[in-house]
């Protein structure tokens, strides 16, 4: 739509770029676009630089593949943290939800996708084989799956449970039931009757 | 909220530059960086490289202020835009909004922001005095003030219009009215009242 008439081509591959962005059409590119003109040079070097650098620079976590500065990240390497205890998520983005609840002191581990024949990603494309060999290593007690309340979620849980199967741990997954905030007239049926079967202690909210 | 626990300083940094765009909060810049690291090295590259080069080395066209890769912006230096008319807008983004309507031939003169007192802009942070000089020149024969329908607009549209009366020139205006698509009942009583006063002979939008 702008193609035509922004009349920079310099501008134009800058809108291009940034509307490359995850929900980030051609308007809100060139607004980006026209923001970043008007800062000084500096700030726009030092943004233009730390996307590179993080792009280039990056590391992998060995043991629970989270990025990290260095080979072992800060989670794994903590002492103060519960290392029999392993959070099996599907992506970084997960870690960081769990990490903010501040409810989680375990480790986890980044699986890097979910089961999804539709997508094409069989479990051979996730860390699942790495996930088995942790867990061979003796020290994990517990492997709690936090992965999403969908189909392919619950394929992948399953897929993890069976090769788990074999080792004396406890398979452990989160709580279903009705959200904070939610209205049981809007609950659906399924999730409803589970929230049902699994009735909880009531325990006060302040406590 | 994200501050402590990203796990990685590099991942912050990008986070902290990329919240700073307009509109976006740091659940949105995690989104972009993550995306950003699942892309190819060289894609990110060249991301990070068209907006520094833009910043760097975009001009501002000698003639309106617009943004161009040279002296002279292309619209300026067109030989079919009607060179004695001259579109008055507060920004870039006023000339990219009115030259995609296709309705509009001539040329432009950015003011680069409107009078606002509150803001601490008066008419010399303007390119006002260069606007003069241009209508001084000779050639111009109407200027259109485009300008927002503000109490600040207003002001700049009054100021420009006192020190163009010297001139023998047309001065318009853009044409207030309800907006294509409004409803008459929720449109305000001053522009109601205006599109009353200024009515219209009737033209079919097929035509």
């Amino acid at each position: 739509m702008y193609r035509s008439n922004l009349s920079s081509s310099l501008l134009q591959d800058a809108v291009d770029e940034l509307s490359s962005l995850p929900g980030i059409g051609r308007k809100s590119a060139l607004r980006f676009a026209l923001h970043l003109l008007k800062q000084p040079s500096e700030n726009v070097e030092r943004f233009s630089k730390s996307i590179l650098k993080m792009r280039k620079e990056i590391k992998y976590c060995k043991n629970c593949n989270m990025i990290s500065d260095s080979d072992i990240c800060p989670i794994c390497s903590s002492s103060s943290r519960e290392r029999s205890l392993v959070c099996v998520v599907e992506s970084i983005r997960d870690v960081i939800s769990i990490d903010n609840t501040g409810q989680y002191n375990g480790l986890f581990h980044v699986l890097g996708g979910i089961i999804s024949p539709m997508d094409g990603t069989g479990p051979s494309d996730l860390s699942i084989d790495h996930l088995v060999s942790r867990v061979a290593g003796g020290s994990v007690k517990e492997v709690f799956l936090a992965l999403s309340t969908t189909m392919e979620g619950e394929t992948t849980a399953y897929y993890i449970f069976k090769k788990l199967n074999q080792f004396d741990i406890k398979i452990s997954t989160i709580a279903r039931g009705v959200g904070f905030g939610d209205d049981l007239e809007y609950t659906d049926e399924v999730t409803l009757g589970r929230s049902i079967q699994n009735r909880q202690p009531f325990v006060p909210l302040s406590k």
